[in-house]
């Protein structure tokens, strides 16, 4: 059976620092933050990666985004900005195989990325 | 009047590397790679950030992922992985005012955020 950290979060099987939930999406404190304000944003439907998702998925990631802002604007840090990262796959470093939005913000942050020689 | 380089790309009023359109949406090779595969994707409709999105931009924005998904199977490098990545203002790192998604692929990518000290 598949089974991740994740959908035992969402199953509420291992605690997390949850700052949004609804039906369809849960949102939570990464507990190996790399910025002062880092949050996973997740669905509740398994859905393994964007290279994964189907057409009928579009509405649901849309609004991956919307509850994105929405936190970004609790967490005041709206107007000063963030980033949004989904990584997908081996070479997009991803290590739980269900789909996570990284929001990161809470400072002005610097970024690189480049491929590994 | 509103206008940045993006609004000129989709008037075509300067070039670009187009690599998907519809009616909603264009996708070019961004000018400036930092990665094998640079992709912009982008909305025609004129949306400054995700921090300004609507509830009405939920399907257009899940609509951007299924094209990256699209793109990233159309030049191989679905089954690898690659990263998505939004930069929302100033500590975002945005710097074109029109909402626009990178898919960056073609190797395996390091990736360092971090807080500006």
């Amino acid at each position: 059976m598949e089974d991740n950290i994740f959908l035992k979060i969402i199953r509420k099987e291992i605690p997390a620092d949850i700052v949004y939930e609804d039906e369809e999406i849960l949102a939570f404190r990464d507990i190996h933050p790399i910025a002062p304000v880092h949050i996973l944003i997740i669905p509740k439907k398994s859905i393994e990666s964007i290279a994964r998702m189907e057409t009928e998925d579009v509405p649901l990631i849309g609004k991956m985004f919307l509850v994105a802002r929405g936190i970004a604007r609790d967490l005041n840090i709206s107007e000063k900005g963030y980033k949004l990262l989904i990584r997908v796959g081996k070479d997009g470093g991803q290590e739980v195989p269900h789909l996570h939005l990284h929001l990161l913000g809470g400072a002005r942050l610097s970024e690189n990325i480049h491929p590994v020689k």
